[in-house]
């Protein structure tokens, strides 16, 4: 039309008044014969997602949304509620703290599995070893400070990968990547250093073929989820300016 | 366990080492058996949502994803894609936008087919003055300034209630209401008021029983999609600082 | 220019290549001659401010600046420097909670103080009466959980004004209004209901006439000072996904 | 006081009823003797600032207020403003895009500033090289797409840093680098790649020993004064969920 409009260009929707298409399907023909996880994943990679593969990443959305209100993005979540502030202002409080550490370990774990399938299976060790001394001494998606020795999460969506590799679904290589590093760090370390939600959720999205950004992207739709249900429990409970600890408690002052 | 602990109860979530139980059922039992859909609705509501009316509620979250860059929501994800924040950040920034006035429709309309529901069907005319006497010219879901003289979306989302209806899954009885507001409309203005997005999806809640500020909630969930698949398609696109209009043209200036 | 540049007009800044002005004026003779307090009046009102109606408006931005790590805003601030975003965004976080009820209460008083001035202050307690019936059962700007019998920071802005008022330069009306209901509320409950820092600061918006919805706008500028200064401070201290309260305490499951 | 107050520790503010200090100052007594910009400086760094010092850095805080409605962050909290949402949330908006690329050159030139001066002023070159090798072709702090030759900002604070070192206030070594890479990039290019405000403002950043990461904390709170600014006109100037681009527009449709 002009250089305005070719400013905002995009694939993702078409509009004539009466008509939406999203992704080159009229909106009318979407609802009601598409689920809201392969609409997810239809929007944001313009692929359509059906039968083991929209399996897996409906698991992967299902296993992530919640660790309860000591994660720090439910918690600001539910003092934001008590703020009089708009729910989606509240929602947006949580889902701005899943930043590199919070919620960035998914994205990094499926560029380290890349990493280590790009180099080859026998040499994990190395590759292990390459990407500490480079990034720091956490391997993303392995380790838990509460779940010892499992998180619950991390077999459950494993054997499912596993099972729809063997539909041939999947490859189920980074299924593979992902239990040979849980093992390697288990060596190590002479104690289990369980395989966590990002890392277990990074396999789904490294065997979907997703970029690894979007592994942060995806895991934020899904703590969303969370983050409502507690901002709006705490909606309910009521309160004002809660704070994160009982108004008694007070912090500590440490100046001099 | 403390006062401390007690400061944050919760009914969505509780966890042992080892254990995660979300709204009383185990993590692992809900991974790979329910969908993303029906987990929202768990978690939010704390109850299970499944057949007809689990369709209706997924319907409502697809119809809702995208309506594309000139929404102000998408238009400032995709520009904070270009600012070098991650892509939680450029999603918190669009859903942090969704407030009375560009999402918050679909709250106030579920309001307003609750007062016509509680009045009476017969006073109709008065419920809708009173509405407006109090809270402005415009009704909450109707009317749009681009789909005219339909919005695709409402027909299709009020043909799944009116099946539902049928199958005895919900009653009906909201899309009756939204349905006489919309000719009530037209017959007052001598043209049509479609029916929206936000009026439609709040046919579904209303039905579903679902208290009204979720309506906003469950919006924002539906409405991170397309906000992410912007952001995303924007980071592939690259740019740097992109602002609303191509540099040439710039701002006028109107001071004196 | 056009209909585009049009869509983006206003009188606060013009600019060539080479060339900005802010209000009319250029950047380079302001930088180095004006203050930061005065530059924010100037920027967001449009007027100059100097003298001691500027020393008011300094000290109400100066009083506002911090409350300590149990105000919503703070700890998210600093839970949000531990998650792996950038400085900007922990400060984000923590200004979007002031809300309503958090970060509201000065633009109300604002709202209080005009009420009872346009009423007459012969009928202040009829006017606290219908305030209250219309909005619930707190005077905004008055009372404090924690600040008993005296919020420090309110007497000291108070002498301010009531100095500013002797020398011409404020009415000091507002600042009567304020006392007037200070002491209404203590005679009425039969004990101190001290001024906090949103019914000081409130007098001082007042007295400089400043639109209400501004008074919160203002406290957001200051209140930024002390986010920053925790989030930069959280930062130095470490940490990782810094939950509310320490990690052994956990919360209490309270479902069924 | 306990653990849960430890976990909570602070030097920046102490409470008691009827007691503020914030670093170890009264409250009351810092309300009315010292200005907005010392009070950051304190609140921040737990400094005292005076003199030439506080001078440069109230500079550096006026000058950097605003860039226009086509900088993103002013943009989005421009469209915010019209989607009923608060003062506060809008300038959240606004802030949350002030990222690496928005907002961070400034925090990136202060550390520029310090490599060169680490490596010594004969190293120059090598020194940028190495800096360019490493992070990419841009300098931060230097070229600006739309002021040329020059950005009246930048030899007005080079010269108010210059009267403070021929004062004594500061060493003056940062503007005599920052100088020396604009004549570098001047040659190299054979043109003019004028310093812009990040570069300028790390100059005073640098000067007064100020850690690089707070070089964006401080551009963040004085670009929120532009951000409220334009919310605050925008929501006077009205408009409903405001767009980009003027409606009748729209986007270019690229997909398939």
């Amino acid at each position: 039309m002009s250089d305005v409009s070719d400013w905002w260009r995009t694939a993702i929707i078409d509009m004539e008044p009466g008509r939406i298409s999203l992704r080159g399907r009229p909106v009318q023909e979407l609802i009601g014969t598409t689920g809201f996880a392969p609409m997810i994943w239809l929007m944001v990679t313009g692929d359509e997602i059906s039968g083991p593969r929209a399996d897996l990443f409906e698991a992967a959305l299902v296993a992530a949304v919640d660790h309860g209100p000591q994660a720090p993005s439910i918690a600001a979540a539910r003092m934001a509620a008590t703020c009089g502030v708009g729910l989606q202002s509240a929602m947006a409080t949580g889902l701005n703290m899943l930043g590199d550490v919070h919620g960035g370990a998914g994205e990094q774990a499926v560029e380290l599995y890349s990493a280590v399938d790009a180099a080859g299976f026998d040499r994990l060790g190395e590759t292990l070893d390459a990407w500490r001394a480079a990034q720091g001494r956490y391997l993303p998606g392995f380790g838990h400070r509460f779940h010892k020795p499992v998180d619950p999460r991390a077999p459950r969506l494993l054997a499912l990968v596993r099972d729809a590799a063997r539909q041939g679904a999947v490859s189920g290589r980074f299924a593979q990547i992902a239990s040979a590093i849980e093992s390697h760090l288990a060596a190590e370390r002479g104690k289990p250093v369980p395989m966590n939600i990002d890392g277990a959720t990074a396999v789904i999205y490294a065997e979907l073929g997703c970029p690894a950004p979007l592994a942060r992207g995806f895991f934020g739709l899904s703590r969303s989820v969370g983050i409502l249900a507690h901002a709006w429990e705490q909606r309910q409970q009521g309160g004002r300016n809660k704070g994160p600890t009982p108004p008694a408690y007070r912090w500590t002052y440490d100046g001099t």
